[in-house]
């Protein structure tokens, strides 16, 4: 194996282009995989069981917790939401990077349960006016959603501090350049280049062999 | 101050690149300061006190160390080499990066003085034959201290897990391509932009006076 994969943990208010900047990242690198998560709210019209969400039922989604399949989870406004196990490890060992789109609960419980090989960031928006427009112009909520979208939005913004990278999304492209190039860096790191040591072995019966 | 300064230590056997490298990155970013070592070996024609080194006498190297002025000392082949303190926490004040172009003794001493601030990169060589065929080829120096150089390049390989990147220096182009992006990537982390806190309460702020 070339590399480790990475579990990339991408957090910030809703409203703040995250979503955005992730598809940016999938279509940047192919070999990047995207961690649907399992949840237990009734899909929405379109959305595909698999694609958008792994549907759940209560029952089905506790039982994934209590056998551990699930990385971690998290109840928010009524519904569990986590982040099935397999796939990931899968991932990893294959030496290919696993982006999540999670709130900072989810994050933490990834950042105990796999320390090393995770990289956190968030996106802060400019300005909570400008987020509040963001949410206010996908006309997709109601003002009530909407409200309880900012309250969570500075819930959220609260955990700034737990990330190791944390980026303000004033424009698009140059937010998804930094996070390329943080992605790249953080791949070079040698502790995620397990290939070294076998490098460096050979350097050295290479200057025992002259 | 929107970022605090960076301590770069570029390590690597002689002949890896090392040197050629640095320049590079001194040339790609005007803010950067190389961090002029002090050491009590006598000047080579066409050296400059305080262009290659600080030249000092023993008893005067020694009182820097004695008074806490040193970051850093070792001994090489019988002189004594040192980090100047004053210089480099100027830089770090004024949010500028400085690089270091010391060998694991060295890099292992700032890393423990400076632990948060400290960003470690090694240099390897592709093979010992192409190490030997760079050192060989440079035609300044004699078939023993070749092979005293050689010996020593052994030496400093076996730190190479020291680090917290190695590259192996394949092509130049590509290595300073490399090393650019780590140190973007690591300017951005979130620990070195103490701007954020602000940033993070103004937003706190605008939410509470909606």
């Amino acid at each position: 194996m070339q590399r480790r994969g990475l579990l990339i943990i991408l957090s910030s208010p809703s409203g703040a282009g995250k979503s955005t900047l992730s598809r940016r990242l999938m279509a940047w690198d192919d070999d990047l995989r995207f961690s649907v998560s399992a949840t237990t709210r009734p899909p929405r019209p379109g959305e595909q069981d698999g694609r958008e969400y792994f549907f759940r039922s209560r029952d089905a989604f506790q039982a994934m917790v209590a056998s551990g399949e699930m990385l971690e989870h998290a109840e928010v406004f009524g519904n569990l939401y986590g982040s099935p196990r397999g796939p990931v490890v899968q991932a990893m060992e294959e030496g290919r990077d696993t982006l999540f789109d999670i709130d900072w609960q989810g994050g933490q419980q990834i950042k105990q349960a796999m320390r090393e090989d995770v990289v956190s960031i968030f996106i802060l928006p400019p300005s909570m006016a400008e987020l509040e427009r963001r949410l206010t112009t996908r006309a997709q909520d109601s003002a009530e959603v909407i409200a309880a979208r900012m309250a969570k939005s500075e819930a959220e913004i609260s955990h700034w501090a737990e990330y190791d990278y944390v980026l303000v999304n004033r424009d698009l492209d140059e937010s998804e350049a930094r996070l390329r190039t943080i992605l790249s860096a953080e791949r070079m790191r040698r502790a995620r280049q397990p290939w070294l040591s076998g490098f460096v072995r050979d350097l050295k019966k290479e200057f025992e062999s002259r």
